[in-house]
């Protein structure tokens, strides 16, 4: 397995994910410019990697300087979360190393940057740990001969590795419980064919990429046994922001009678928002409807509208799969006061 | 509007819609493989536009011949049919060319060419006005200040003109009543971005093109007036073959208490098929998923799953409309029966 974030001495490199899977190429990231349009263009994408791919980026904005204040430090974070408005990990991450920085009793700038540099290197170990638990809860909700169905890309590709979602079927694999994985194709950014449905094949897990509106002709016909799919900001209600998409497959679940679990980790949770209609679901371009990649569909002059995520009401997810455990949204809730 | 069909003294010419909207080509057909090919590489598609355009196609079997037998009119009616197993009004055409051809006094090819293919030209003219008078009924289902979802093509190119579901879009826009159409995209043959949206646009008829799998969320944030769709064949107890997706915005619907209403000429009813598990889904080239249009998005060695259509129960369809009235299920048996 490629991987997704390269960590080096005092810079990191993203695969491309743009140009998976015909081409594996990685971008050097040396400044918080660099890191804020990685995320923006998603070159690196998935809540978890995004989270960490900020961490480091925020040390690159002391790169050269010779002083570096607080009021530095918060204009560089609020820059950093302006990429992608619906993440949460992204300020989860940033709002680690600020708590760190403030913790500091040096202002020297090149100590500074090596406390913050080695603090994001932990987080980016922390989020593969995290994953390997969520797998490791997430398999036990995997019947033997399951057929699961995800949508986009919670896997290696999204986190520092393992994957949440994938982490999960991954996790099921090994143990000999997954027969089929149905990758939704997620247009218009093609995670599911291009990131999901390629990471699982590297890993010899069986995969069929099926486009997004074939999924309740798919889970009825296959008899599917759950869906799985990540996360990118929930409630503590249990509402859940994630890839657009979302929201229609965990209706389609509850219509055929099928488990909808949400894989993400605890992170996830955002304290600041107590229900799901608070969450800022980011637009982007409407081209990236009009193409697919750089493939021109239609003519700019028809009119498209492109939201990049939706959420998930709490009552229609049966679990959420965490690093600490399984839950429903109201024991996530109870744990998350405690 | 370009036509779908162009009748010519004694050959047809088809707007080749795979290179829509970008290119604006007309094919000749002059041969029975011509009509035969044409519906398989969906040169032309939609249920109705099938229907005639084979109804032309056998005519072309008679061509340069000396002589013409029933066995040469059934072999040539079992190939075009072979050419897409799901949609019925391609039998259903050749059905009635068939019987036009049984009832024929003469063995003189010439004539027997010249008698068919003035029929063809009927059924492309009855085609309109069936789709005119769906389009009349079906307006008064849909309210002021709608808005309006629709999947796939049901429009002017997938009929002979005016369109079923898109008829119903058209006569609604002449009086007034509709604010926006939302087009699903239809993955992977993109006949909503690349047919529908710019079909409408050319009308001038506000139109947005959104993802598959946007549905629900567009669903529930612009509260959608309701769903229009076409149909490929219907079995007696209303359950309906249409577009892979058809189903998913079935159930989206429901969900979200928004009719579902089927806009489709009785002709797509199949008498010789009780219920919707009784029909034959094709399924078509997994490239289709692999690629959009040219553009290859996934290497061949990525499995994928391509159902061409699927099968809405009809109690997921709040009602048919037709030229013959606006009916449920129920009522629309009764009537076939008598």
């Amino acid at each position: 397995m490629l991987e997704t974030i390269r960590v080096n001495h005092d810079f990191i490199q993203l695969l491309d994910q743009r140009r998976l899977p015909f081409h594996t190429e990685y971008i050097d990231i040396r400044t918080v410019e660099d890191a804020h349009s990685a995320i923006r263009d998603m070159i690196v994408r998935g809540a978890p990697a995004i989270g960490v791919t900020a961490s480091f980026g925020i040390t690159f904005a002391l790169r050269g300087k010779n002083r570096f204040s607080a009021r530095d430090f918060g204009l560089a974070k609020e820059y950093l979360i302006s990429a992608r408005p619906t993440a949460v990990n992204l300020s989860w991450a940033l709002n680690m190393q600020e708590r760190r920085y403030k913790s500091l009793k040096t202002d020297k700038v090149e100590e500074i940057f090596e406390i913050l540099f080695r603090n994001a290197e932990r987080m980016y170990s922390d989020d593969i740990a995290i994953n390997k638990k969520i797998g490791e809860y997430g398999q036990s909700l995997i019947e033997p001969g399951s057929k699961i169905i995800t949508h986009c890309n919670a896997g290696a590709l999204a986190t520092c590795g393992w994957g949440t979602a994938l982490g999960v079927i991954r996790s099921a694999f090994q143990r000999g419980k997954v027969e089929m994985v149905y990758a939704d194709e997620t247009r218009p950014y093609l995670q599911g064919s291009r990131l999901t449905a390629w990471e699982l094949n590297q890993d010899k897990i069986p995969v069929k990429v099926i486009t997004d509106s074939s999924s309740a002709y798919i889970m009825k016909k296959h008899r599917i046994s759950c869906a799985v799919v990540g996360a990118d900001r929930i409630a503590m209600n249990g509402d859940t922001a994630n890839k657009i998409g979302t929201y229609l497959l965990a209706i389609n679940c509850r219509f055929h009678n099928v488990p909808f679990y949400v894989a993400a980790p605890i992170s996830t949770f955002d304290p600041e928002i107590s229900e799901g209609n608070m969450i800022v679901i980011e637009e982007r371009d409407k081209d990236e409807i009009r193409k697919a990649q750089e493939y021109r569909i239609i003519p700019e002059y028809i009119d498209a509208e492109n939201p990049s995520f939706d959420i998930t009401p709490h009552n229609l997810i049966s679990a959420f799969i965490t690093e600490k455990g399984v839950f429903t949204g109201r024991e996530i809730r109870d744990i998350l006061k405690a």
